[in-house]
């Protein structure tokens, strides 16, 4: 299993590494074919408050992967007005692969036409442009529809890692990975309160 | 104001960039004099996940911000055992700067002899190596006494950062910082959480 975490230059830290964090729990756990990757344009990224990383794959590979973290950047409108990138990103198919796109990350899921129900969770900042893109954003952290989710707030990223191990591997790994990154004498109430939120879609996608 | 975060190689990403990413937007809101900076032995450190990043700083640096933060590291043991590194940091000094420590961290300042009341925060998994070194520890995810502050579970790096950012600046902005980045629909109610936690100390310091 293979997840790519979008990361653009000036990208928000929270929202690619809370989630490349979360995710790489099952591989610790001992998942040998379970693989995260952060996934850049360029060979280094840089984010918007200057802190440098290597990315691991470009984005062709990250079109590939079984499913795709949009992470967001304060340079995603360039991103969604670059003919080049957006040709690339096009391979993005949610009937292949699981999409999940965090804050500003949301906007980009609407410009290539991936928010089927035109309504959305991302961040207070993003919420204009979203809006302005033609998605109802509502207020709350976490919305799944099938195969796509988008969460608002970063710390809400781990919300929306979790739907991602749900979906790919078992809700008792993603409540194992909430619990064991939460807060120490606050960890049962965590993995509850995110369930309360990605519980209503893990339940439609089992009925399914 | 400079802010140095303690990153090592074996790093948990999360330890690390959390505080990077909540302690940079006082800069963000306009401080000229604010700073945050990755610091670490290498130029390069490399974390438990295999996520490489560029440091900003190193460690001699380091050990003259304004306030240090220790991340957690699976090599944390090897830090301690190493005499030119240990031989650094006994430059850290909770009477002209804030110590703050997150996870395996408080390993780091238990063994340079910084934690003066020997009670402190971490994770489950680095318990029973804090408590080896004459720790006591708390079943909760945040403590500070003084200068010196210490944490459990790596989504509390965000209770951490408040603590420091109301030390260094104001309860007003550190309430600011929480509210931005907690998951939509929650914020207040996060931000009361986290001064449960952190409001006790703030309020000692404040009679002092």
């Amino acid at each position: 299993m293979h997840i790519a975490i979008l990361t653009f230059d000036r990208f928000n830290e929270l929202d690619s590494i809370i989630a490349y964090t979360l995710l790489s729990r099952i591989a610790l756990l001992g998942d040998p074919h379970w693989r995260v990757s952060i996934a850049a344009p360029t060979a280094q990224v840089t984010s918007m408050n200057g802190l440098t990383l290597n990315a691991h794959i470009d984005l062709e590979e990250a079109c590939r992967a079984d499913a795709v973290w949009v992470g967001s950047s304060l340079d995603i409108m360039d991103v969604c007005q670059s003919a080049p990138l957006m040709a690339t990103l096009r391979a993005l198919n949610p009937r292949r692969q699981l999409l999940a796109a965090q804050c500003s990350g949301t906007y980009l899921l609407a410009k290539l036409g991936l928010l089927e129900d035109h309504t959305a969770c991302t961040d207070n900042t993003s919420k204009p442009w979203v809006v302005a893109a033609g998605i109802k954003v509502l207020n709350q952290p976490f919305r799944a529809v099938g195969n796509v989710a988008t969460a608002g707030g970063c710390l809400a990223s781990s919300y929306l890692a979790a739907w991602l191990i749900a979906r790919l591997k078992g809700q008792t790994e993603a409540r194992e990975v909430l619990h064991n990154f939460a807060p120490v004498g606050e960890k049962d109430e965590y993995v509850k309160r995110a369930f309360v939120h990605i519980g209503a879609n893990l339940e439609t996608v089992a009925q399914a």
